[in-house]
Parts: structure tokens; C-alpha cells; sequence
């Protein structure tokens, strides 16, 4: 086991533990056509290593929400790297999600590998029930390991897909989707692409997986394993987002945020090798699928974060209207009351889906897949009207509003000071601070994260649209149609025991 | 105690006891001007009764789901009946809302009283913790004799309110809300009308109570109490409902749902006396709004069972589509997808605000209410975008296919035979029988209860708009993003230890 | 020329003439099992004919709105019979719907027969130029005629179809689309049956037509012509709508709107005789998908009418609101805004399709295509969320008040008289009077025209979406977006002589 | 008449004549806190310089569209700076700002000066009429200058306004909003500040207007006059928009837009002065608020643009589904449907409130306001919806790609063009350029034109919620109501001889 290569052997414990964690790593991280030196201190990439190091002073400072103790050493972890054994672990997830939307207003990063720590958890234990394969311990071991370090794992999911209509195997360029390339008796190298991988240089691991369902012909892409970020044959391309280069402009108030921040980069794998205590998965094509969907469906609720993230930008907006005097208006108020109600119906969803958990064959506990879909539906459009309305509530001053400099500079800081002026008891500045946190929620480097994230990460909403379809249990609705129209009469008795699957869950009693 | 006077003294346990219990009662119940003879075999109120009679049905059937094991007695009793003494009470209470839903297609007419007994249930527990009263004991003898009878409760809640922008004992008619017109040592007599009382004439006791925040002024507008349904004094005026007298046509088709229905009326008090050991309060006027917001926060996250309905809704769009012979459409398949996404969205913030229940003083747990209300606010749109997309998938038929019986008709039945086919191996008579329950749940009688019961019961949108304002802490929010913004620098431990009320219930990890 | 044996000899005037030019008549009318004896005082008929008369009046009152200057006579006629012959013609049609609209507050049947006669009179003109027949001559007889005498036209199209997955010819039974079943030197005789026919029997000559494109294999069902309403083989019949049997029970209250209706019924030919100068296509099956989209390409901005049937609602809405006294509560003013809004949109989407009307062939003018799909697409959502803000506003009453027979009973009248009071200024009798008739609206007989029948008339939701994206120029939209991303740099001269279809009369500006 | 000051004495007719005619002008423009140099070469300013150029450029290439024969010199003028005397004027406006939008994608930044001029046409001819001032007169002159020498207005209305909650006299300082601040007898001196003025520095002449109603208390803050560009005492401060330094950092790629794009500015005026005959409006406080909505009026559906710039994105999307690969998906053409749905929306009820003109007193026409309202009370929404949709077709790498120079840079490059491939035969190239165009429209510089813009601009939402309060005619919408409910009986034609104002243009039959 090799997880001593990324970090030290002390345990972390704090957010500067962390941040002090990934100084001095040799990443190939290329940003605007450039190696980056030093990613802790680049002022563009800092705000998103903050994000990161939230998580572990949260669970300093609330460990109830932010660590759990593992079913695998007994001992407080950070629930990041927890496996969830009941449906309160899972619960709970979400709750910490939410705070940590609202502590940083921004993406923290950390949701992709807990939710594929916990699938490939489950996953395992079945493959090596059906073949007979040692995936779960290894992988136990793993978790383990991360988990008395105190690690940030990072989930590398999404290919880069090249043409949609083709499956991996069938592309011109094989290396569209991540692939072995040559196999020792140590263990296999791979080679390929993962698009926009969330955190990932703000990780010490990434867990390589599949990206779609696989056929008998991509068994070389049926590879799960975990690579140290540090690994020989990784270039990272860091990915640009709106407003991006604000935070290298100095100041603190154009940036709209200037703590916190998300990351997401391609990640470019030329023979990187995993060694085989490190491989989970390797060439079983049919449970591809079921790593898939499992993550899928953590990971649709995990959105749940977003519902943080709408706190502030809820509280930026009724923020402005205080500030330009005009926060007891009905209208307004109505406003701030339609932004709670699609927030907090993303809450709602996301908790309803944890709360109908049932356990795996593994132990593992695994939330419930339409309302998971549901949930992340929501998230799909929710987030982009309340962006809306927040911009409503902003006024035009926050696209127009002169830039920082202007505000500090000699020539023109005065006028600025007294024409950006609202209320006579509010400063100027504050104004702009307020004004410029709504830009960057909604124009600017968080709207990448509010609401084109919201959009696509974790699937599309066509995605989510396919599999509300696949759960919806139409036949059963359609008898129940039946037996009221008076065109089918059943015994009631009948009706009871054909409940399974989705339905079988909601009108589950053992709660 | 007096519930004998209602019932007889063998305890009700199928539907058909119920159905039973309800012959032969002196209930002066008005129905187009006159006099009903026997509300039972009335063929425009039977199918409403047929609605409460599945609650005991489904009782026997699935205990799980619809009893529960009462705290006071210690034994199982009908659920509808049950204390939530638990959190899993309260959420157990929506899963069986919803299975009703779905075998009635129709409002059962059971949660107006469940609500009312759990919100008096800790409200009476409060007042005599303040007044050194006793109506706490009063209340449970009097659940203790219903759970033991199984009765049916309806809470009479609603008054008609006369001119809406003055107090109760500020109208013209001191009658508009009910109040208290006499008192004598064994109890006191009250005058007043309730209006669209939900199943009113199928129960055995009614509750009253205020339905509005009361001042100092509205004292003897502050009464709760216990009233046999056939009591002295009580005039029943019956509501119409759209196509109510289709039901009475004879014929199973045109009526759409041939076996259930709702009951609204207008319930008319007149001297109706209520003696001291079935008043639950008296004058505490300081507690109406408390007894109100308890049984509103139940009472909307309790039309989950519109969920229930829906699926039943979906399922007739579903099976017309496929007997028009486009089930695989892919604008028709996604059609479904949208009611279903809607349709959950109801039952997951019903379930999410249940399982934020907490406890209240008295043991009993009250639900979340942010989330009750996010639940309810939804409820006054989804149905009608889900009933919306019915019509869609059932083309115009829905709205001018010719009668039953003409179809029944020796002159021109041939040719609705002939003329209504459309897939050859599909019967006119089923697709017949899907429209008119499709008709009947977006035009007809269950649009009451599906539709603008949603939008009217429990409190309309505003309502939820009002209460949703009140909860959402806009204070807290806005300290969220003056942080993120660099206004306001404050200890992160600070903003932990400022987690309250909503919040508190969304960041607790007792759970 | 048969029109006389609909009719009497003297041209018809006001609207009492009409109703007198539909007596005596010896029509086959069926409801429920039974034959009709008289249409004319059937009291669930009566309003549908009343709603027919106004067009009538109308004419009269208003001739600048109503009527028109014929092309063909020079003569003033009712503007439902008029040819448009200018783009002002065409616009005309909809501020005379939207009048009409507000006048009945239901459907007045006769716009299926206007535009009819409109794309008939452009499609059989191009017919004749193809075939050199003489199709177009006969229609112009046959319209000079009904002109003259000032008849109503009502327009047949739909067929039942069966099978939707078939063609008329391959139905397993060949009269599911109305067909040619036998040929003499005199004519044709057509047998089928036609589904929900607006106003079919309040009309004097009946249009038959094709329903949808047709193949070289449709031939026989490529039959166009004109039918009196009483011709020999012909059966009727009538549609049920949502409370239709109110209208028989007395009373004006409970009905909602007691004088105006719609009518549907199906339309049964069996051997039914259309002589040779009647007889406007036959055989041309590639004409018929010409037909067929102007008649719907005039009928989807035809729906410009609801916008009056929703003045009617937003009224009744303001007026309960006043009656409750809540008129002034800013909700309740931002929700009858939110209703205009949608309203209004219906009446500029319409407006603006014809507008954009341009000559054809004939030099009848045609509205646009595009912006006719989009008006009537959002009549087939905005009418319903319409509806739903005004129950919202009506509040539960509107669904659960006792009936007019109680109101007028002596039993209890005096109770409803006492508790259904809201303001002490305002009748119990008014104000129950407007909740029926926003009942009526939303739920009741006309909730049929608008509602239902917005979504389905003139093609439902999916149709108007696929011409959207037939008119949509997508490839011309591509040539912008490449422009601009500089993947293509063409001449802007060459984008601008690129305009062609629908940006054609965008930018147009030979207005 | 000091035009001259501005330009050169050549009539200016290309767009390179306009930009050379900016040329040299000494303004005083701060962006990031120093004086701007050149404003015509600055790379941040230049693109929206080409956006105003564009202008000319139409009206060369198609007079008919972007130029018209004013009725004061009788000569073909720059539409932009006719006054509109027929409707079809007003129609044409529309017709040409959606032909700019598609052919910028951005804001041209000329529509408030044009609407500021017809508007201040129509209102100096009433107040001279009432005062017997020579407004007018000096406007025409003013008018016929600017013409000739084809120069561009901008349009100054938007105050800082400060404390919203007082009037401009009442404010603490009194320079919150414009107001004559000295007088001579050759004219006045103004101080004050505009907030965002659109195309500002593009322009030649400011017209400074007043922002709202005024009272009495207010006579120096009712002043209107015309201003050079370059006017002693003026200072712009730029607005900074969403990446906007990306135009800074060479490429063509990243910027999304290369050519194109949007200019608002502070415009700070310190003794700035007006010669007598170019004020129009000198403390007649009353006519302020028929200025302010007569403007309104017309520039409410001159956004109308929008759906311009709505084609280019609809383009955009349906680009880079077929770049990806997944353009023939059914959900995907469906939502290319409903984008074009949406965007035909906005064009459609612009070009019906043009159509539904009226002339004023002088002569000039004035669109319909109830329709205006209605199409941008749509603006502030669909755009926003559009823009969401055009991020769901783009799929996540929008916000995820690398940097163009990662792409140019020979260490990544090579790496990018393998990865980023999609289709074999599309160049990534070009894929990373329709990502970059959709990145531009939706969270970039152009989202600031097409989204917050269409939100605030013309009006913030709320705004024309009052401004179709006002219109609704909520009155004679009740009488309908009330007429069909059987409260009132009234002559039919008593109705019609109550409409007016909206109704009155709806029915009116002289078009």
C-alpha cells in the first residue's frame, strides 16, 4: 500500500494540515499553457484548497455532522471517508453537505470520492461474491488506510467520451475512454482522459472508474483502481471558469468570494500504474453498471449541497434589498419566499432519499434511487431560478458596477464613494461586496458550480429523466387505474403483495 | 363520556362495520333542498362512505401500514386513531396516506381528525402546564374510548369567517365564527357553521375548534370540545361537487371512479351542547394559534395522499396512451416522466418534513414545519401541472365522449361501438371507462379532492407563502453570505453556535 | 345549390332569426339513448345555440368587428363567412374572437367554419391550377350563397382513426376516416363518423374534410364537400361535458353561466349524399396535407378567442376577491397581474401571427405559421394556470357551496342566507353566483372549451411543437451562432440574401 | 448648435466612418482606476464599438430594414433616428433590432436613443402646447442635425437614486440624481450621476432625461437636453462585465465573441452645460412622468433584440448537439423546440405592441403599453430559460474547458486536440468555439446584455407588474363577469360603449 506517497505519515487533522499536505508535490498542472510552480500558493487555484480544508475544520469544530465512527477501525474518521452502515450515515451526508454549501459558498469538492468509496463498497463485496475476487478486502484495506490518514479521495469518473454513439471499444481513438494498456504481474497500466474531474489536484487519491455500462468487448475498460495524484503519467489541464483570472487581479472584493472557490481540470493518464492491491475492479464489464448507478444515486442526492450554497445566495439577495432600502416591499418578500421554496425543496428531496436507504448485501447502505433522481431533477433547473431572482432583487448595478480599482483608486474613488452610495447607513463598500458575491453566484466563478454543475454534474437531466422512467413502476399504476375504473377487479389482498421495487420502499414499515 | 350515543358498544373492525355503524343515525342532512332519508344508501354519499370504510379494510389488511400500537392502551389501533409518539409515527402516517390514495383515487376523509387529536394532543398538554387545567386527561380518556371503539374524528375546524378583514367578535354576526352562547355547570352550548367540513357526515365525533389566532377580545370564540355527529342542534347542509349527480344516472362508466369519493358540507351548530369532560379548552386564547399552527403543520405535509392520487392519475394517462396505441411516443413517455417527478416531489417533501419531527412537550412528535409547508405549497400547483398533462395524453374524448347510455343504447350503441375503437384489441367499454376516470379526476367529482381541495386545504398558497416567510431565517442566511462577501469576519465556531429553530432541526445530528 | 333545405328564403338577420332557422328541422340527435325532439329548447342545448346567436347580434351591434365587405358580393356580410382578402381581414377575425369571447365566456362554434372556408378557398384555387377542375368556382358559388343568405358553416375534420399507428386505408375497418363508399353522375356518397364537432348541429351546412396528410392508397379519402346539417343518413351524437345536467335541473344559479355554452357531438354519415357542385376535392390526396395546414395554421391563432373567455375569468376572479374583501391585498392584485399577463400573451401571439399574414395564390391572405403554433401552444398551458389562479383566488367555497335548491329551500335557505354572507354589503346570492361561475370555468361546462378543448382543438400540444420545428430554420440559426464563434466567416451580404420561410416575413418590410 | 463639436462635417455613413469619428475625441474614461488612452483601440471597448458600427453598416446593406424617409428632411435617414410617424415605423423598429441581435449576439446600444428621441417628439409637442415653450421646435432642429450628419444618441435616464425610498429633492445629497445645479442666460449647468448607461462612449450625443415622476419640490431635476460625448466635465467610469479581461488576453477563442459585445458605464457630470437650445424640458415636473412613460413604452418591446440574440444562441445549442453528435435525439430537438417556443414569444408580443400604435398629438406614433409590458415582463424571464437550455445541450465541458492557450501552448496542445475531439469530423477547434460562444451568452460578457439586462433594462420586473396593474382595465372585466353570472343585466351595447384605453385599442377596427 502506497498511500505514504502522497502525503506524510502524520495523521491530518486540520484544514492547514491539509493545505500544508499538498505543498511540495511534483503535479504536472498546466494553466494557461503554462507548468504551474506551486498550486497551493496560486491565487487562482488557493480558493478551491480552502473549500477542501473546510471539510477537515468542520469536522473539528462539529464532528457530530463531520465524522462518524467506522465500522472499519472503530474510530472517528471524517464522514467523508466513511462507509455508510445505516440509513443515519446517510442522512446525515446530507445534512453535511448543506452546511458545508453554506460555510463556503462553493463546491468542497469532496462528495465524488465519498460517494464512490461507498458504491465501489458494495460493488465489490457482490463481484467477489459472484467470482470469487478479493476487490472488497483490498479496497477495505484502502479505506482503512485513507481513513487513519485523514485523506482526500478523489472519484475520476466521466471520460472524455469522444463520439457519443460509439461504445469505448469502438472508437477510432482507443484512449477516449480509460483503458488498460499493458498488464505485469504487479499490476496494470492505463491510458485515457477524464473530463472535468472535480478536486482532483486537491486530492491524495483518485479512484479511476468507468464511466457508462460496458459490453463482453470492453473488458480492458472495465478497470477500477486508486493512483496517488502524484502518480508518474498524470498531466493535469486546469480547467478555465467564468471570471477565473479576477483572483489573480489582487483585491477582495471583485472576486465576489474571495475564500472559496471550486476546481475542476482535465486529467490525462498516460501509462499510469496501478498496483494490484490497489485494483478493484478489473475486466467483470457487467457490474460496470452497477458501480454506475450505484454511485449515480449517492451521488444525485449529494446535490443536496446546493441547498447551502442557496442559503447565501438567498442571504445575498435579501442582503442587497436591506441595503437599497426596499427589503420590506411585498414584492421582495415574496421573492425571498419563492427562493426558500426551491431551496428547500432540494433539501427535502435529498433527505427523503437518504431517509429511504436500505442496506446492500454488503451492509452498506444504499439511499433510494427515484427520489436520489428526483432530487437531482430539482437541481437540474431550481438553482438557475433562484440565480434569476437573486439578479431580480441585485438591480442592473451588479453587470455594470465599476471594477475595484476604480473604487480604491485617486482619480475616481471618491466619485465612486459617493454616486455607489444606497442607504445613508450603509457603507459603499459593503454594496459592492454584497453586489459582487451575486455576480459570482451567478455570472461568475461559482455560477460554474450553482448552476452549470447543477446542470450536469452527476448526470444530465435527461439522465435522471431515463431513470425516473426506469423506476416509475407505470404497470402498477396502471392497475391501480384499472381496478378504480371498474375495468379490472382484483382482491385488494393481490393489490398489497404486488408492491416491490420503488413502491416497495416507500410502503416499507421497518423504518 | 358519550361516545356510545354515536356508536354501538361492539368495537368496529372491518369496513363493513363501519358502514354498519352508521344505519339508522337521526342526522338532519340537507341535499338539494331536502331532507336525506339514509345517508348510507344515498347513492351521491355512498361512495364517500365506501372512502372511510377502506381505512378500516386496509387496517386488517396491511396493520403495519394503517394501526399502530397506541401508547395509551397499549394495544393496536386503527392509526388514524394513534398518538405519533415517535418519529416514525409521524412518517408512517404519510405512507399509509398515500396507499389510500392510491385505492381510493379519492379524498378518505380520515387526516382533518388524526391531526386534530395529535396537535390537541400537546396543546392540551401546555395549557395545563400553564393554567393547571385539565384537559390533557380529559383528551386522552376520550382517545382512549375512541381507540377502543374505533371511531371515525372529524376535526371541525374551518368557520365561514363572514367579513375577512375583522376578528371573530368584531362581525356584525357574532355567529360567523363558533363560539360559546350559554354555560351551565355540566358543560357549555355553541353556536356558529363550520364550512366544507371533509367527511363530516361519516364520522362519529366531531372536534371543534378555532380556526384562527384569537385576542383577548375572542374568549368565547376559544373553545375546543367533542360533539357526536347526530348531536341536538346540528343542521348538515351537503356540498355540491362537480358532476356530483352523475352518480345517481345509474350505470358504473360516466360516474368515472364508480365505488369512491369525498364529502364536504356545510355544518350548521345550533345550541349544540358539549359537556365539561369533552372541553379541551376554554378561553385560553394565548393557545388558539398554538392548537392552529400544530394542526396546519400536520395537517400539510398530511396531503401527501395527493401522491397517492396522483399515482393513481398517472396510471389512467398511462393506460389510455397505450389503448391509443402510442404508449412508446417518446413527447407521451416523457409526459410521464414529468407527472411522476412532480408527483414524488410531493411525497418526498412529505416524508422529509415527518422525519424532522421532533418531540413536543408532551411525548408526541410534531413534524417540520418549513418543510410541511414547502410539502402543502407544492400540493396548490403539481396536481393541476399533472392534471394538465392527463388531458394531454388523453386527447379530447375526455371532454365529448357521448353518454353511458348511449352507449348502453339499443339505437345508437353499434355506433359508439363501431365509431369509439381504437386498438382492435382493445374494448370500447375500457377505453371508455379510463376517459371518465380521467374526466372524473380533472373535471369531475375527485378534482374537488384532487385539485382544488390541494389548493384550498389546510391553508391556501399564501398561507404556506406566509408561514414559510416566518421560518426561513433570513437573518441567519444573510450573516451567511456578509461572511463569504468579507463584511463581517466572524469566529465560524460563532456561526455554529447561532444554528437554530429550522435550521437547528436541519443541522441536527440526534436523529 | 341545396341551401334553401336548410333554411328558409329570407337571409337571416339577428340572432332571433337564427334560432328560428333551426326550428322544425327533423335532425337525428341522440343523448342519452334517447332521440332529441326539439334541439332548439333542449335546456342542455339552448345555451350552445344561444352562444351561436351572439355572432349574430354582434354583426349587428358592432358591423366595423363583426362583419366585412365580400370580395364576392360587395355586399356587407357576417365576417365568419368572409374570404380574407387583406392582411387587416385576418387580424380583424381575432379582435372579433376575442370579443365574442368576452360576450359568452364560452366557445361560439363558428370559427372551425370561417377557416374552413379560408383555406379551402386558397387550396381549391391551387387545385384547379394544377388539375384545371373547378373546384374553386363551385366553393365560390357555394360561399357567395351561405353569404348571402348569412348561414353557419360548421367545418368537419377529425375523424375517430382507430388505430393510430395505421392509415385510413389500412384500418381494419375502412370507415374509421369518413370516406367515398359509392360514385353516380349526380355525386358522391361518403360514410364515416367525425369526433366532437363544435357546434355541429347549430350550424346549416356542415364541411366535410380530410383530416390528415393522405397517401396515393387514401384516394377515396381524399373527399372534401358541403352537407346540409339535416341531410338524409346523418346521426348525432351529443357529447357530455362536465356538469351538462345542471342546465335540466331549473334554477340560474348553479348552471354558472345559465344563457351561453359550447357544443360537441359526433358526427355519424352513413351513405350520406354530396352532389357534384358541393363536391370541392376529390382524389387530389396531395392536396389534402395542404388543406389541412392552412385550415390549421388559421385555427391555432383562431384561439385568440380565449383570451376573451379569460377577460371573463380574471373578472370573475377580481370580482370574488372584492366580494370577500380582499381586493386590495397585494397577493391577491400580483396574482390578477400574473393572470393578465398570461391572457395577454395568448391575444399578441395571436395578433401578431396574423399580422404576419401574407397573400396566397388565390389572394386570400394567410396568417404565419410559426407564431400561430406558438399562440396556440401557450393556449394549451396558460388557460389552465389561468384557471388555477382563480380558484385560488375563489377560495374552497367554490367547490364545496350547497346548491342553488338548498339557497332557494325554505328548510335552510335562510341559514345559507346567514352564513355563506362575506362582506355585509355584498348578496349572499351575488357572491355565490360568481363562485359558480368560476366553477363553470374551471371544473364545469365550459372548463370543456376552456380547458380541454384549448389543449386539444386545432391539434394538441405535440402537433404545434413539430411544426415549431419544421418552421424553426435551425440551419439558418447554426450560420449565425458560427459567425459570431468565428468558425465561419462568410459575407454579411450573403447571410442577409439567405433569409428565406419564416425570418422571410420577419424581415419583411413591404408592410 | 454645436453638433459639430462631436464630428467631423462629413456626413458619416459606413461603420468605419462611425468608428473613425470616434477617433481623437478627448474623453475622460477610467477602467481598472486609469485613464483610458484610446477608447477605439482599447481591446475591452473595441467589440462594443463594432456592435454601434454594425448599425451603419445594416442600413447600407439593407436600407429598407435599418433606414427610413424622415418626414423632417424628406431624405432616407438612419431608422435609429427617425421619428416614427405610421405604425409601420413603429413595426420596423422591432424588425431591425432582431435582425442586430443576430447578427451581434450582443447589445448595439442605439435603441435607447432612439426611443428616447420619439419619445421626447411627442412629449415637447404637448408641453409646448400647454406652456407655449419652443421645445419642440429646438427638438426638430436638433433632430434634422443629427440626421443629417448621421450621428449616434445615447440616451441618459437612469439616476443613482440613492435612497430609494425618497424623492430626489429629499435626498441627503442632492446630487443623487441630475438637476440643474446653476443658471445663465445661455443655458444651464447640471451635476449629477447615470448609472449603467448603455453605449455611452459609442455615442456622440447624451440626452439626459429624468429617471421617474417628480413633484413640485423637484423643478430642477425636470431638465432634459442634449450634450456632446465630449463635454467639459464629464467623467465615464467603465462597468466591468462577467470576463471581461478575456478580450485583453489575445486569442479569439476564449472570449467566446470575438467581435461583438455590450458598454454600460457610470457617467458622472459636474457642471456640465447646456446651451438654451438644446434643452427640451426645463422644470415642467408633471409632463416628466409622460416622458418617462413614453419611453418606457417604446423600449419595453425594443427589447424585442433579445430574440435576435435568442437565434444565435438557439444556433449555438443546435451546433454543439450536432458537433456532439446527439443532434437527431428526440429530447434534444425538443428542446430546440421549446427555446424557439420561448424566443418567438418575445418577438411576437414585441411586434404586436408596435402594431397596435396609436398617434400621439404631434403626430408620432406610440406602441401599444399593455402589450409592451407584457413582452418585457417575458424578456426578464425567457432568456434566462433559453439560457439554461442552451447549457443543458452544451453539456459540462462549457464550463470546464482548458484556457486557448493550453490548446495553442506546444506542451498541452496536442493533448487537448486529442481529447476535446467529439465527432472525427468536426474539428475541436471549432467545438471549443461554439462552447466558448454559449459560455459568452450564459455567464459571460453577453450574459450580461442577454440576461441581467433583459431582467433590469427598461424596467426591473416588478415594474411592469404595475405597469399592467394599471392597465388591466380590472373594471370592465368584472362587468363581463357580472353579466354571465346573472348579476347584472345590461344592454349588450352599453357594453360595448364602455370600451376604452387597452380595450379600445384591442377593438379598435381602423387599422
Amino acid at each position: 500500500m502506497t498511500a505514504q506517497t502522497a502525503t506524510g505519515k502524520q495523521p491530518l487533522v486540520s484544514g492547514e494540515d491539509y493545505i500544508n499536505s499538498l505543498r511540495g508535490r511534483k503535479l504536472k498542472v498546466y494553466l494557461f499553457g503554462e507548468l504551474v510552480e506551486d498550486t497551493v500558493e496560486h491565487p487562482m487555484i488557493r480558493p478551491s484548497i480552502n473549500a477542501v480544508a473546510e471539510t477537515y475544520d468542520l469536522a473539528m469544530r462539529e464532528p457530530e455532522l463531520a465524522s462518524a465512527t467506522s465500522h472499519l477501525t472503530g474510530e472517528r474518521v471524517n464522514r467523508f471517508l466513511n462507509i455508510a452502515m445505516t440509513r443515519d450515515d446517510v442522512v446525515l451526508q446530507n445534512k453535511m453537505q448543506r452546511r458545508l454549501g453554506q460555510l463556503t459558498g462553493t463546491c468542497f469538492q469532496r462528495c465524488v470520492g465519498m460517494d464512490a468509496l461507498n458504491s465501489l463498497y458494495s460493488t465489490t463485496f457482490e463481484i467477489d461474491a459472484n467470482y470469487q475476487t478479493d476487490y472488497h478486502g483490498r479496497l477495505k484495506n484502502f479505506i482503512t488506510e485513507v481513513q487513519t490518514q485523514n485523506l482526500v479521495i478523489g472519484g475520476a469518473m466521466t471520460d472524455v467520451k469522444g463520439d457519443r454513439s460509439l461504445a469505448p471499444s469502438m472508437q477510432a481513438d482507443p484512449d477516449l475512454f480509460v483503458h488498460v494498456v499493458e498488464r505485469t504481474d504487479a499490476g496494470v497500466y492505463v491510458s485515457g482522459a477524464k473530463a472535468h474531474q472535480t478536486g482532483c489536484l486537491n486530492s491524495h487519491w483518485l479512484i479511476v472508474m468507468p464511466t457508462m455500462r460496458l459490453t463482453e468487448n470492453d473488458k480492458e475498460y472495465a478497470i477500477v483502481g486508486a493512483i496517488p495524484v502524484d502518480a508518474e503519467g498524470i498531466t493535469y489541464i486546469y480547467g478555465r471558469q467564468s471570471c477565473d483570472t479576477r483572483s489573480m487581479e489582487g483585491g477582495s472584493i471583485d472576486v465576489g468570494n474571495a475564500n472559496f472557490g471550486g476546481q475542476e481540470a482535465m486529467v490525462i493518464l498516460e501509462n499510469v500504474f496501478i498496483p494490484n492491491d490497489l485494483i478493484f475492479m478489473d475486466g467483470e464489464t457487467e457490474f460496470a453498471s452497477m458501480l454506475v448507478e450505484r454511485f449515480t444515486c449517492y451521488h444525485r442526492r449529494s446535490y443536496v449541497c446546493k441547498s447551502g450554497v442557496g442559503d447565501v445566495l438567498i442571504g445575498a439577495a435579501a442582503q442587497i434589498a436591506e441595503y437599497n432600502g426596499v427589503e420590506n416591499v411585498s414584492h421582495i418578500k415574496d421573492k425571498l419566499v419563492e427562493m426558500t421554496h426551491l431551496n428547500e425543496t432540494i433539501y427535502a428531496t435529498g433527505i427523503a432519499s437518504s431517509y429511504q436507504s436500505k442496506p446492500t448485501a454488503s451492509g452498506a447502505y444504499q439511499n433510494d434511487d427515484m427520489i436520489a433522481n428526483v432530487c437531482k431533477h430539482h437541481v437540474t433547473k431550481m438553482p438557475y431560478e433562484i440565480g434569476r431572482l437573486a439578479q431580480d432583487l441585485a438591480g442592473g448595478l451588479v453587470v455594470t458596477m465599476p471594477s475595484e480599482k476604480d473604487y480604491r483608486s485617486e482619480a475616481v474613488g471618491h466619485l465612486l464613494e459617493k454616486y455607489l452610495k444606497g442607504r445613508a447607513d450603509v457603507s459603499t463598500e459593503n454594496r459592492m461586496r454584497i453586489l459582487r458575491l451575486i455576480e459570482n453566484m451567478t455570472l461568475g466563478r461559482n455560477a460554474v458550480g450553482y448552476l452549470t454543475e447543477s446542470m450536469h454534474g452527476a448526470g444530465s437531466p435527461q439522465a435522471q429523466r431515463i431513470q425516473i422512467a426506469r423506476g416509475m413502476q407505470i404497470e402498477f399504476k396502471k392497475q391501480l387505474a384499472k381496478e378504480l375504473a371498474g375495468i379490472e377487479e382484483r382482491k385488494r389482498e393481490q393489490l398489497t403483495s404486488e408492491i416491490s421495487d420503488y413502491f416497495g420502499r416507500v410502503f416499507d414499515t421497518e423504518i
